[in-house]
């Protein structure tokens, strides 16, 4: 029998329809192993080919070379050196696209990926995130830092050096306000953080729950918009991933390289997106909203309900999901 | 340079980022023909074989066939025999999968598609969406009820043969109610529905206006969320597609099969999703809300920015996007 079920934060319904429910078995083999070589002398991430990149602004030096560089992305959604002013056009609204886009570039390694690196990459990389965070926080413009992770072409992108971007806006959008405001209602109602309390639930439950570490669990959501939809939560209430400290840190990269490596041997190496969702610049210590990070592996493809309605039809269950990525050999 | 600029109704931004713009023309051509036979033995939807699908609620005959089927949906997400009740688990809510699901198959003729259809299918396809939204909104449980098209793979449909999808919900998710919310703030504070204000100063920059009949017209809206996407709305304040009128539902055919022709012919027959959103039932009739379809061919894929932050990247100028499909010869 198909259900419905509420995302307890942003109030958004997903349709469970166990009746046309696939096995989380069934997703693969979606695709053979990417022969990958190590190196590439085309790719503006490889060592040797730095001057293809602006300067980096923030490194890890290793020996002679690097292990990770954040560097502007020369192509670039938006521009640092523009204005934040509104403007009209006729009745509509417009601002000049001013913002900052940095891409984090792993691993000198070509062929890596989170799931197949060494820990100390995932570490690094995890350690780059809070850097650049904390300084683009600086940046009195900026109200809303989005660090991702685009996997693989039907992750929208073509890019195969392990890298992920970080894209700070001078806006904060009603996508990203909406939920702000429901978790701020329910806090104000019930004077907790309403992910704190989903957390305690998902803990008492059990069932969703795929890993937890000191300070994380990660989980597919009771309200999962697609199969394996996967989030990583701090257990200590945390609104932004700028206050995360070194300790967490370090466990947070762990849990999340484990998370990724049950998806890419579990489930084949699928494309993913993943996204760290923090709190707004100005909302950065508030008791209502709490950081987390969302993995969407890209099997399935959202179509017109979906874009009309935003309520997902699911066909498979995050108990099952989450079973199945807990039994996955890591 | 790079520009944000904001939906004005749900308030939601997009970057339009004309940095790394392309023209209409690099997106084509994309697809060569599809290859279809006009009749497939094991086709479900092809004459012959209607004992593939459940009994038709709604067709429309001819001679000793039929032009036109609406059937229940075999692998419905959801299911009329059930339950709305709320129930809780733990303190999750969730509800029975009541719904109603049907399939309009809009043409005998397997390889046809809107834009290669007669225009009486066309015709009777709308008088199809007409006359179940209608029949759907009398059922006292039903909320919401979503009409829509998928139109290829990359639009989330393997089904060829011509069809469209109408799904009753008993839920209106915060995905519509917001922007409906918005809406009726707007009609608060001005007096006026806010998509009449937008329509009006479409038709006054002209730029972004496709094409214009009696009773409709077809832009590519300012805050054009990816390229090509394109709205049609009643000039005519209406905020439930179930009181289009006769000649205006005419009318309508005729835009629709219009548009769909400029992207078919333009973009080499991409594949699109298009979603008639109208009110919920209601507020079936309201001075805030205003109907519309909204098409979306797929031409990009959402990444992890906007899947984080709804803010989506678009690579080229609705202005742009508007001229060309103006020129294309139809």
């Amino acid at each position: 029998m198909p259900e419905f079920r509420q995302n307890m934060i942003s109030k958004e319904w997903v349709i469970i329809a166990t009746e046309r429910a696939k096995r989380p078995d069934q997703f693969l083999p979606k695709k053979e192993e990417r022969g990958l070589p190590s190196h590439r002398e085309d790719c503006p991430f490889c060592p040797g080919n730095e001057s293809m990149t602006p300067p980096a602004v923030f490194s890890i030096e290793k020996g002679e070379s690097w292990s990770l560089r954040v560097v502007p992305n020369k192509f670039a959604a938006l521009q640092s050196h523009l204005t934040t002013e509104r403007k009209r056009e006729g009745r509509f609204l417009k601002a000049d696209g001013f913002g900052i886009a940095e891409v984090i570039i792993e691993t000198p390694i070509h062929n890596r990926t989170i799931a197949t690196m060494d820990p100390e990459e995932v570490r690094n990389t995890a350690f780059a995130y809070r850097e650049r965070y904390l300084a683009l926080s600086k940046v009195k413009q900026i109200d809303l830092i989005t660090i991702f992770r685009n996997y693989g072409e039907r992750a929208g992108t073509s890019l195969e050096h392990p890298h992920s971007q970080i894209i700070a806006t001078p806006i904060v959008p009603p996508h990203v306000r909406n939920p702000l405001y429901q978790s701020q209602l329910a806090c104000d109602t019930y004077g907790n953080c309403i992910y704190c309390e989903m957390i305690d639930e998902e803990v008492r439950q059990e069932v969703r729950v795929i890993q937890e570490s000191e300070y994380f669990i990660a989980i597919c959501p009771f309200a999962s918009r697609s199969p394996f939809e996967t989030r990583i939560y701090p257990k200590i209430h945390r609104s932004s991933f700028g206050s995360v400290n070194d300790e967490e840190l370090m466990d947070f990269a762990k849990i999340l390289q484990d998370t990724l490596k049950r998806i890419y041997y579990g489930l084949q190496n699928p494309d993913y997106n993943y996204i760290i969702r923090s709190a707004p610049i100005e909302d950065c210590d508030v008791k209502y909203h709490h950081w987390y990070v969302v993995i969407v592996p890209k099997l399935t493809t959202p179509a017109g309900f979906e874009i009309g309605t935003g309520i997902y039809i699911n066909t498979t269950l995050p108990e099952d999901c989450a079973h199945f990525l807990r039994e996955v050999e890591i």
